[in-house]
């Protein structure tokens, strides 16, 4: 089995492969030939640290493919706190192992053998399947004479938004707020040069949010940022987080979203059983929503007329793992990356 | 980090240990000072295979204690068939990994920064977490001159229930029952010399569950195979899977649980999305029958009387692989026993 560095991945991923593989794992999922295990966060307050809210979190997702051949896990071991920076709450990392390092695994499975295929770390992946999955949306729910696009956050999320974007629609203008000046800056002339697109940083949300085609935000607030006054016809909005405000959501014709169910969160110390978790707005009624697969393999209609207001909440699903993971597993080892370890040590006999 | 195999841990974990540390972990979970993500179930049906039922299957569980600075989480990804054997349907795996073995493994991660520590298999913990929880179980709820045993089953699992029971109680003989003569003849002879207690090869579940005042199932059997009228005055029942009937579960005065919640299932194939699992009988009610951890904190009286009728229902919980993972982890390492890869190859510094 192969262990892979996001190093790898990075030299061999790129974002019209990543939204191809979805796109065939989507039609696989609405076909009933792929299957999601849903998020599950587990966590424990750590009440010694310093921190505000400090936590210990393990997150799990997974999904099975059986026609690209694999199950993908996708885990987090982190310490998480709840620092307010620019008056909101943010949900942010503490990067306490070796090499000021944070844990998140993609682990790659055979649904031929059961064995273990490879194990890679989450961030490349992490930023590139929320953009494919995001562009995906883009290009079934978007106009599609789009061209002008908002962009909410300058983060590591952000920057594959507009890459995957690209792939949907032909942009000319992508106007981006960060509440950092410097951040929303060098985002604008980094990812600007990157993606060849022409790219502005505002000052606000608002500014960013006038006069759009399409509204992405992809940013760690925990708060709704996203108002009714900035849903204007034939906009197309999508949001990683909870910045769609229930007023806001309220406006949409046509709500896609990711997944049927909501998961669940165990919260230790509260209680040791579980809770379901409110992601995204509590007015968000899961089941009775349009899902993303079932649009993208027609089985639904996506956006019919070009003055319709559609959105997408897209929270993750193991499966995107599993499509995404593997084009990045055969592509490095067609190029010989990664450090090999014998399969048998993740392998047992014992008919227990 | 390190990596384990099941003799490396066969060769260091004894079983009063494995109950010890999980007595504590219990105390830490009805303190809320430990929590579980419970265990959740994907599978996707494999039609193409000539196997009766042949799905490949993903499972995961999560159990977080702070007290002894890990998580861990056990996977399983495993092709299983249904086969039908002495008359009764089995769950059983196909072993197709290299070198014939299926994957089930404990990953170790630490609360402290997050990082993996140890990786291995879950084969030898498996069969001794499962006996150790049942011998506290029988420690709390059986009574005190409890010596006569009934087992069902000569597996994996049987072998560990016999040794965790004689932790708890002075057994003065086993009666054992399997449909198979030569397997529970075996395990007569290996067993008994190997825990020096006396088990008799029996040759019905009546014969088993006779005169007996613990009686234990541990097969893999998918039916209720303890009937109404085994369950006598005084005795201690408990179960793996689904062995106990619904006529005799209701015998109980006291029926205690595992855990407080059910689980999901993800069947793929039949629709896309979740299932909660039927775990044992349909008539326990999850979140109103006492709970082990409970029970041994004091916070719940176990048995009361001589004459009472106790039983006990187990699934898997992620804890126990923490609680007895972190053990195994830890006399191992002192040992210097297993094989090291850098802790980097799963950690990362994006901040994603």
């Amino acid at each position: 089995m192969l262990i892979l560095s996001n190093e790898d991945i990075a030299g061999v991923l790129t974002m019209d492969v990543c939204m191809e593989a979805l796109e065939d794992a989507y039609k696989e999922q609405a076909a009933g030939r792929a299957v999601n295990q849903l998020r599950y966060d587990t966590n424990m307050p750590l009440p010694e640290r310093p921190e505000r809210e400090a936590r210990y979190e393990f997150k799990t997702m997974a999904g099975i493919i059986p026609k690209f051949g694999v199950a993908a896990l996708r885990m987090s071991s982190t310490l998480n706190h709840r620092p307010i920076r620019y008056g909101v709450e943010r949900a942010e990392r503490l990067y306490l192992a070796p090499g000021e390092g944070t844990v998140g695994l993609i682990q790659l499975y055979s649904t031929e053998t059961g064995e273990p295929l490879a194990f890679m770390p989450d961030g490349v992946i992490q930023g590139m399947r929320v953009g494919a999955t995001f562009g995906l949306a883009a290009k079934y729910l978007a106009r599609k004479d789009s061209a002008v696009m908002g962009l909410l956050g300058s983060g590591w999320q952000a920057r594959f938004q507009v890459a995957a974007t690209q792939v949907a629609r032909k942009l000319s203008l992508i106007k981006v707020y960060s509440p950092n000046p410097e951040h929303r800056e060098h985002f604008a002339h980094e990812v600007g040069e990157e993606c060849r697109v022409r790219i502005q940083a505002v000052e606000s949300i608002e500014e960013a949010a006038r006069d759009v085609d399409i509204l992405v935000a992809a940013t760690n607030a925990r708060a709704p940022l996203i108002t009714a006054d900035m849903v204007k016809k034939g906009i197309h909005i999508s949001a990683v987080q909870n910045e769609i405000s229930d007023e806001a959501l309220a406006k949409a014709h046509l709500l896609v979203s990711h997944t049927e169910q909501n998961y669940w969160i165990y919260n230790g110390g509260k209680g040791q059983y579980g809770e379901a978790a409110v992601h995204g707005s509590q007015k968000l009624q899961y089941g009775k929503m349009p899902l993303l697969d079932d649009v993208i393999a027609g089985k639904v209609a996506g956006r019919t007329k070009d003055d319709e207001i559609t959105m997408f909440r897209g929270h993750g699903l193991g499966l995107q793992f599993a499509a995404v993971g593997v084009k990045a597993y055969e592509l490095a080892k067609a190029k010989g990356l990664g450090h090999e370890i014998p399969t048998e040590w993740f392998t047992q006999t014992l008919h227990t």
